[in-house]
């Protein structure tokens, strides 16, 4: 046995001045011939580690660099340095691992998020990235205490699908076919029967499809897992791969499902204020660092954990997609033809008018439902005003769509109506109608973006900053 | 708002005898024109629902078929019917969907499970499938809360990979390259810097390297994602797209990663136990039933709840692969001549050895360490004696192999060298020994093959039957 060592976080955390104790990890500073910050990624916080003068050796001390991982076995002390209560006065100190000061990138300073994703393998160790991954961590955990509370089965869908009708962008293809020279039918087009699942097979854009199937059978299931677009879009919202959560209710109608995210969304906020409140507090003062270099009118109005907090404490805007159009027509921006793109009724509203609307307008997260039927997908429920479907987006301020979601359309002659006119094919999909041909209820879900609302409570800016290692057009390390 | 349902599982439940309930669900059966079971999926119990002879017209009771739903307003009373306590007398009932009769492939009787696999999108509609995704979700559900009590952190690796040092199976490309006459380099190769990566990618097999990363930041960390294989293996234990678990820890020995694994089999097995006990019953009989067509030595010798406490009471045997060899050499079974495959130290058990092994030898989980290097992977570290490495696997009655892990090669220079002797690209896994050159601990891990755990704790016997849709050689439905 190897593992009788202390978590840094434990013993902060615990009365245990007097004790002996073992803790391992790895240096950030080493400060004077005696004061080692030790880190072991429990939390942001070092432990002191105090070395008497003339207790080791030049040459020992020389290979205490940041980076450089030990074994530290004392007692706690009460300290009396700043900024820490406790610390451990060294009685062994064992090497576990050298770091050449000259070769490792990571140095006791502020280093640029895009350096960082350069070296990705080792950003964990800084002090951002590891406030960022232990609120992601408890986010994701939130999701599957929430759902696992309210009675929801956590279905995985298929990753690998025949299915492109999912309709929510370009997919990956998937196979085990030579890159050179494939297989070909007769006609000169390749043989996929030769292919691994003997048909074309992508990667999933969205489980929902699955989603349905299950809630048909335990009312309420959701799932959580990698989905993906081939999209050549280089911006600070997106990734070729990301996580997606997707719940999908039988008995719910928009209403019920709008309630339901906003409860869920302010369920895994509150979660990690209450679990990551050190981490949170990091990244707020990070954030005012990194808003120093803004024009005063470009920072943000709310510090980080005031934003959440207020998320907490109010009722999310609900409005209708025409009533987000008028207040955009009447808008002292449109008026001062600020927005770049059209505003009329029908269109697919752009960045700016989201923006606008939760950012100056109404300052909160907004719920925008009933949006025009042609632009959005087939399964979504059709209103009666014959122009528009029961769906539901929930925008946030700083990142915009973070829910797509609607009320399904149950009802199986409507449905097949609008695949047809959509040009979905009906008879592959067969297994999906089933759900409407034999008791089929009323039913609705949502998906919710997982880095999404983990680029939200942090505070970051970019998607790939939020994720262990991004997946975007030509790039693909690690 | 649509839901003001209570769920069955809580109705039945609760202490609700005199209240006024609205309940949804489907019909499983409707007997006498009185007596519908009804089923929300919430458990496997189904709610009796009375209905007064003369209450509904003949057309109504005639849409009253099985796979219909329903929503039913009425008082809850105690029941005198045999099966269930209580029964709620319907006031107002209406039908929400209607199921022909004539075409709905669910009957109220047994379905064979290759039957049931054909029609995945309706056989969670089942008792047999509604207590297996119940079983999993709470299993998937003890996994999060384990490593979370554990304060291990959530890490998502990738699922798209350029890496192919993994060495863990085969691998499908992924990739958004035209079937047919890809671009093509001078050479007549494909020209991969067109591809969406600008390079060849592939769906991961492991998310262990990745997650090393992550160990050398945060101590602990966990992955749980889906992983794949495109291998052509049509057997009852292999899936082209399955999901793993895979936990890394900094500062553990092997001792340490044996101890970890089996408290942590242990741990989700005691939460199924705990929460679904009533599925656990029901697939225990099932069980049963299924093997009242086997002759008598070949059926279980504990029904699956004491397979299941037995696990939970006894310690796993651990000893090392020269032990077992031994142990084989030494068998009736090897004397008998009944092993087909050659006993000789140096080999890769087979199924059948490592059944004997568990099954007719220790008659309980076995885990086996110390490996010989030749078979095992370059990242697994090295023993003393030059021959082995100190992995573990563990071995599970009716499965096999459930978990694969071991001590990782912490010390730089064996490693490369290992890396150069089996081949590894060492130059492009340059960021993975960054791991050994800065900062370098002793460390372990493992990976739990999530479906294998699902097989074991619901008695199932094919791994198509406890993950939703399978991905298997030539199917890719749904």
């Amino acid at each position: 046995m190897f593992n009788n060592r202390v978590k840094i976080k434990a013993l902060l955390a615990g009365d245990t001045i007097g004790q002996e104790v073992t803790v391992m990890g790895w240096v950030r500073t080493f400060r004077n011939n005696q004061f080692i910050a030790l880190n072991d990624g429990s939390t942001n916080n070092n432990l002191q580690i105090v070395v008497e003068l003339g207790q080791l050796d030049d040459a020992t001390l020389k290979r205490i660099t940041t980076g450089a991982s030990l074994r530290v076995t004392g007692e706690v002390v009460a300290s009396v340095g700043k900024g820490q209560t406790v610390e451990v006065k060294a009685k062994q100190l064992d090497i576990l691992g050298d770091s050449d000061a000259e070769k490792y990138p990571l140095q006791p300073k502020r280093h640029s998020p895009e350096f960082l994703r350069e070296i990705a393998h080792l950003r964990f160790r800084t002090n951002t990235f590891g406030a960022i991954f232990r609120v992601r961590h408890s986010l994701a955990f939130a999701v599957h205490k929430f759902f696992n509370e309210q009675g929801f089965v956590y279905l995985h869908t298929p990753i690998i699908t025949s299915s492109d009708a999912e309709g929510a962008g370009e997919m990956f293809r998937v196979t085990t076919l030579p890159a050179t020279n494939p297989p070909l039918n007769d006609d000169g087009s390749v043989n996929f029967k030769e292919d691994f699942f003997g048909k074309s097979t992508n990667l999933t854009v969205s489980g929902q499809l699955e989603g349905e199937l299950g809630a048909m059978a335990f009312s309420e299931i959701y799932t959580f897992g990698p989905t993906f677009r081939a999209e050549n879009s280089n911006t600070t919202r997106h990734l070729a791969e990301f996580w997606m959560i997707e719940p999908e209710m039988a008995f719910y109608d928009l209403e019920d499902n709008m309630d339901l995210a906003e409860k869920f969304i302010k369920y895994i906020i509150q979660y990690a204020m209450d679990h990551n409140r050190e981490d949170l507090e990091f990244l707020a003062q990070r954030l005012v660092e990194e808003e120093k270099q803004l024009p005063q009118d470009k920072r943000s109005e709310l510090g980080l954990i005031e934003k959440l907090e207020f998320v907490l404490n109010n009722g999310f805007e609900r409005i209708t997609y025409t009533e987000a159009i008028d207040i955009l027509l009447n808008s002292p921006a449109y008026k001062k033809k600020k927005f770049q793109y059209e505003v009329k009724w029908g269109i697919d509203m752009q960045s700016e008018h989201e923006r606008y609307l939760v950012e100056k307008h109404f300052k909160k997260p907004v719920i925008v439902t009933n949006y025009p039927k042609d632009i959005k997908s087939f399964y979504m429920r059709q209103n009666d005003d014959g122009k528009t479907v029961a769906a539901m987006d929930i925008l946030a301020p700083g990142i915009g769509e973070i829910v797509g979601g609607s009320q399904r359309e149950e009802r199986l002659e409507l449905l097949e109506q609008r695949m047809r006119e959509m040009h979905v094919p009906v008879e592959e999909m067969s297994w999906y109608l089933d759900t409407r041909r034999f008791g089929t209820v009323p039913h609705a879900g949502f998906g919710l973006g997982f880095e999404r609302i983990v680029l939200f409570v942090t505070g970051m800016t970019n998607i790939r900053d939020v994720i262990a290692f991004a997946r975007t057009p030509k790039n693909c390390e690690f």
